[in-house]
């Protein structure tokens, strides 16, 4: 089986600490290519990101995993504002009542939501606390809050003066999955809904395509994760939604991973809740809605883009550290000395800025072996890594290395360095884009026959039996049948409907005329 | 009845829109002397904070009251990361064995908690949606997240090399209430709680002081709030401390807000939790652990701090906004010149920095009455407006209004206000700080006597009618029975126990010897 892995390079580069151990392998067991789901959780772990807990599917994110979603969460809350939306918080929790209002909608999310019934514990006649303080209505913990956002809303809107309302919400949501897998799917999950209120149709529709736009812009300049743009078909639509569009990237494994969505609601929320506004003619008109949201998914999107065999890569702009500098102390009388210099680099990288705001660097002089220490810098994918030794002093040098290059490090001038230090994290940036990119484009194939649709997606293709699916740009009708069958068949969705359509052709199921090509792919 | 409320200045200035309704009066009504707990509903309502929602004891926080909450958020998040402190994020919900765990914690806790009891809803044989899918056991929304931490935290430390450990979360939390109030008592709340684990005592003491501190100065610089640090009795104890210390404000009705707590919790939850470490010396051991927590009630408490009866006054290191430029246009043919100019003095004034970000300026072209808008703004408690008309663009003028002074406003030479932005923004800062102390001064009492004490804090008091009670410094001998019986005679509670332990005296009570004065009051 020929690696799918190229691009990583990390196998001519192999560390000092596993030559030690006597054999050379990677920093993460297995790789890619032996187990993908096992190597990421191994990436997870060894980055210190995150961690299952005794609530089950409930996730703590660690600091470093933290520090990855601040800088995401910041970045795209700065987005949000330009474009002129307003932050407020709403209620976790949604009287039952509540989420019946939309029939669509109660039926996407019964079926997997934290359901509170008591207001205390009291405990019973052998001491044990039972739940107590019946409530007279069931509270739903939020799995989103288009219904109580929708009934305050019909408060706050009246006139035609008021609208567009535009507002999001940072939050925890909650529902309840069967295969919790960390970041990609847990029950609770921390995220930003958007939700916005509009005079007429085409306005919220603008919104929603405005919102697209903004994540695919994010994604592919913050997390250099490249993503498709486009709509959802029915069967794939948010419950309750007229329309909803996504992104939509490929991670290493070929599978699709759905990065964001944003949804155009039509009056279906408005008139649940009872959203009405005095137009400017003087009429009673429900307002048109929109709600769009993208969550910590996005970290499992990073992951499962960058990260190799030796663990996450994080791309520079979302890392909460760039730069770390190591300081190499092998004799006492010099160890000042070194320390001294580390400080005063620090601070020369320090005043630098990247992407808006200084360069980040932390000086790791922990008590530990300086393969251990390097190496865990390495797993948690930090950008840049720089050692300063006793004779890096006398030479002025810095050893520094580089994650997007692999394990690889190299000695170079100190000035250079600080006076560089800015174009190396850009050019990191632009580097992890460039080869996600060339991945996603190297598995993306044009098909046009059913049986060659199969064959792509069924593995052991004789052909090219180290490819067993990526991304497959196919003709269809639209007719929801073969939908049905590919995802029954190969368990393969259509992703998305691109929004440049292109040409028209012919159905590869049905013969039938096609408006235009669809993503299929398997997908998380 | 004398006014306690003199310092407010708003007696003199009152505004045209007001004139035009055929009399004099207050923006906000009922003013702070004819219902205080109906003003407080009144200028929440009127700057558009927050407000109830249909889940009872749930508030929505409106786009400008989290704009506050932001810059509180961001002003301590800041703080804490300087002191080494880094955030995480841990689950949303507890298993009921877990809050188990510590007895005290539990009884402090059981009595108001969110109960989960199942993990859909179903139809029933008349298609009424039913929580179904029980859990093996409930789940308990986090009230506080000692118990579910510190299960984390024992698999995170090992050794000695692992402490301190600083953690800080950014989160919701659910305590059933009787009787909520927006900010100051909701059932849902947003709060950080730090969590940190210690090798001894005296480091974990050290935090706990270290964190009061912070919270001391965050409340002061930044809230314009002044506090008195002190420790909290045995009765007022967190569920399971050894020891909390709090920071106490005085509101305008001089009753006392606890505004922040920190908790030196001891091994109690380390026992409860497991959080074991292997000492220097090789002796397992285990940790000394610390808790601490502020939360959007610091908003309730800024509120009451500072407003007055025209509404809001938010100090100008926390405000979404810090400037509202608002065009005068009573002709069409100067429109565009007054909107062009006000353009101009918004980039300008956007230029300058204040409390280390630049300057905060909205231009409010919205089509209201002039005086409505103007008053809009008054209430929202914005620092400073800035009216401009045709006659300021001949004159080089612009029309000032500041907060802090009422609602009096006057003519400035354009260059001036420029130049002059940020000491005007730093004086309001200040002022807003000096004249809150003013008023706990003027409003804090030695008492050597029951009598006394007594007739303090008894409504209508001869002596002095207006003042029924503020901050009394007694002398007390610790026995907890005084204080029950304060608590039932006169629902006059210990705030706290001074850091500074002064001269010792006797009781009051008692007779006996007292080491020393503690803070009464009626609180919130």
């Amino acid at each position: 089986m020929i690696s799918c892995f190229s691009q990583s390079r990390t196998e001519s580069v192999k560390s000092d600490i596993f030559k030690i151990m006597g054999k050379v392998r990677n920093a993460i067991s297995p790789t890619r290519e032996e187990d993908y789901p096992e190597w990421y959780q191994q990436v997870v772990k060894a980055a210190d990101l995150a961690e299952n807990t005794p609530v089950r599917g409930c996730m703590v994110i660690k600091p470093w995993g933290y520090g990855i979603w601040e800088n995401i969460r910041d970045s795209l809350d700065g987005m949000f504002k330009e474009t002129g939306h307003k932050n407020a918080y709403f209620p976790l929790f949604i009287p039952k009542s509540f989420l019946q209002r939309e029939a669509e909608h109660v039926d996407g999310f019964a079926k997997e939501c934290a359901v509170v019934t008591h207001s205390r514990l009291e405990a019973d006649a052998d001491g044990i606390l039972q739940p107590a303080g019946e409530l007279d209505e069931p509270l739903i913990v939020r799995p989103t809050s288009e219904t109580i956002i929708g009934d305050l809303f019909a408060r706050w809107v009246q006139s035609y003066r008021d609208l567009p309302l535009l507002i999001n919400q940072w939050a925890n949501v909650v529902r309840w999955e069967m295969r919790p897998r960390l970041f990609l799917r847990t029950a609770e999950f921390l995220w930003q809904e958007g939700h916005t209120v509009h005079a007429t149709p085409e306005e919220a529709m603008d919104e929603t395509r405005l919102i697209l736009k903004l994540y695919a812009d994010f994604a592919e300049n913050w997390l250099a994760m490249p993503v498709l743009c486009g709509e959802k078909t029915e069967s794939e639509r948010f419950p309750g939604a007229e329309c909803t569009l996504c992104i939509e990237a490929m991670m290493q494994d070929r599978k699709a991973l759905q990065a964001g969505t944003s949804h155009f609601l039509g009056q279906n929320f408005s008139k649940a809740c009872g959203i009405k506004f005095q137009s400017e003619q003087g009429r009673e008109e429900f307002g048109w809605t929109t709600s769009w949201g993208v969550s910590t998914r996005l970290i499992g999107g990073m992951i499962m883009t960058h990260a190799d065999d030796d663990g996450l890569v994080v791309p520079p702009k979302v890392a909460p550290t760039h730069v770390v500098i190591l300081p190499v102390t092998p004799k006492e009388e010099t160890r000042e000395q070194v320390l001294q210099s580390c400080r005063e680099l620090a601070e020369q990288v320090r005043s630098q800025d990247f992407a808006g705001s200084a360069i980040r660097v932390e000086i790791d002089d922990r008590d530990l072996r300086g393969g251990e220490k390097y190496w865990g810098w390495v797993k948690k994918g930090i950008p840049l890594t720089l050692e300063i030794g006793p004779r890096d002093l006398e030479n002025g040098t810095v050893f520094v290395g580089r994650r997007d290059q692999g394990s690889k490090r190299e000695g170079m001038e100190r000035e250079a360095l600080v006076n560089g230090v800015r174009s190396l994290l850009e050019d990191m940036q632009k580097n992890l884009f460039d080869r996600a990119l060339a991945f996603r484009e190297e598995n993306t194939v044009t098909i046009d026959s059913k049986d060659d649709l199969y064959a792509y997606f069924t593995p052991g293709n004789p052909s090219k039996p180290e490819i067993h699916g990526g991304f497959a740009l196919v003709h269809w009708d639209r007719d929801p049948q073969w939908e049905e069958q590919l995802k029954s068949d190969l368990k393969v969705t259509v992703r998305c409907i691109p929004e440049e359509p292109g040409e028209t052709g012919t159905c590869i199921f049905s013969g039938n005329e096609s408006p235009g090509r669809v993503v299929l792919a398997k997908s998380y």
